[in-house]
């Protein structure tokens, strides 16, 4: 019984050593090294190989290292595969990091500063109080929920929008695609943290932009594909976005040509966002094993019906 | 009975709205129309006038219209003469909202990634998580605590250092010059919300950052005059220090050859990390007010012993 590890190498031997000492009975085998592949019940993976069903023919779960899996290509996997997203605290953690300094760069100007400072202009702006600043979040899965309880703490005025209907103390909740103009119409800063799918890609476009307040920001540390690139140029151009923070592009890394380098109303980081820590997502892997060796429900099964 | 304002004359004039609406027995004088000076009770100001004594004969209390009062002069000011801080909870939300700005960013490498960005750089760093990051605040008054509190959503590992001994839950309190060296050997980020006095000009130098570890970062929102800038230079020049996050300078507005301006591993600010808000300060003052009237205590007095 193995289980093939397929991803950063480097993370690889610290998974392997985790393994090792906590759980010696499960064979570790890391890509491409795969031995006989009738051994392998688990694959856990950034990215799966092509033709998984004749590669593994012995495949019982496809455990992903990260918390989306539009990575994967769900639609060429196994439709009885069982497919396990990555529970990591760590990644939620990392998250809530970065949306709070990304929003609160935002709420504080932070990218107008950056800019007075090259230009050596010492200029103040007026400072809005936190309670009228309104942050709105599209998503509100786990890590969604975790970033606005963290937000919270500094008093914003707090919304969230998702697919079906949630109920958020301290969080004004938004359903469906009947009330996103209602839910964008109040956001002075929008975070998408939203999974990429098939409805969700390109959501961050134009249209969206117009319904939000004029001279509102954007934080994107969803997935490249949310945006439309040219859209929120466009948006920033005209004065209907006044700034963009971006962990994620459509092409990683972005090409040397890419206009967000330079673009003094932009914040671009190289999806840093979040990182996978083996130390804390062992124990949510290994619980998740043990629970299909037991034949008890996995946590953090994939939806196949609705991709994630 | 009447109050002088004398600071920035937009903000008075909001002041004086307030002021109309909820103490309308106080009347309303603003800088440099002062009327006749002997009905001057009260002195709320940003920097007092020469000669104060000469000119507001009866004058009873002056009201800093700031949390810190080293910009007073206090050692001209008479030595009878009550000088009260302001106690705003506007001020308090803006410097923990600077702060968490500040330390996210220098924890998730931000000024490092802001650099790749301007060099078109994709280049991810490792990822420490807080638990590991060693965040010491310098200064336990208000603010500080609050900052402290704030700090301890995102899991930080939090020191903190004053003159006198301090218990905070969570905190290890490092307290006088003899354990100074003793916090800063195990500072990742040393935020200093010190007030400025003779005891803390220039403590910020070349010996301070010395006692940190290698690669550590400065958070200065105390005053310009907590640091030696010229030892900024040479600690970041060496590798000592890798980034610094700064509010304030020694004269403000920078002058246009100030090296900061264009250092890529500072983060220039103007003076904004809290403004005071007057909606939010309004009540704080008029109660002091009252007390005083009614001749109770009242609640922020400087210790002109120790000057703040």
């Amino acid at each position: 019984m193995a289980l093939l590890y397929k991803a950063d190498p480097v993370r690889g031997e610290h998974w392997q050593r985790l393994f090792a000492e906590h759980a010696p009975d499960i064979q570790w085998r890391a890509w491409p090294d795969i031995g006989d592949p009738r051994e392998i019940r688990y694959l856990a993976a950034w990215q799966a190989p092509d033709d998984i069903q004749t590669l593994l023919p012995n495949l019982q779960v496809l455990f992903a290292l990260s918390a989306g899996v539009d990575q994967l290509n769900l639609d060429r996997l196994p439709a009885t595969l069982p497919v396990v997203r990555l529970l990591d605290p760590g990644i939620t953690q990392g998250m809530c990091e970065y949306a709070s300094f990304a929003v609160l760069g935002l709420h504080r100007d932070m990218l107008r500063y950056r800019q007075q400072q090259a230009q050596g202009n010492w200029q103040a702006h007026r400072l809005v109080p936190a309670q009228q600043r309104r942050v709105g979040v599209m998503g509100l899965g786990l890590q969604a929920r975790q970033i606005l309880a963290t937000l919270q703490a500094f008093g914003f005025a707090l919304s969230g929008w998702a697919r079906s209907e949630h109920r958020i103390d301290g969080v004004t909740c938004f359903a469906g695609a009947e009330q996103l103009p209602a839910f964008l119409g109040q956001c002075d800063i929008v975070v998408c943290v939203l999974p990429l799918t098939e409805q969700t890609r390109g959501i961050l476009d134009r249209s969206l932009f117009q319904h939000l307040p004029k001279g509102a920001a954007l934080v994107n540390m969803g997935r490249g594909g949310h945006l439309v690139e040219a859209d929120l140029l466009q948006a920033l151009a005209s004065g209907q976005l006044s700034a963009a923070v971006l962990d994620v592009l459509e092409q990683e890394p972005a090409p040397p040509d890419h206009p967000f380098w330079t673009h003094p109303q932009i914040l671009l980081t190289p999806h840093i966002a979040a990182m996978t820590q083996p130390d804390s997502a062992f124990a949510g892997l290994l619980e998740n094993i043990r629970r299909h060796q037991r034949g008890e429900p996995m946590l953090g099964c994939v939806d196949r019906a609705r991709s994630y």
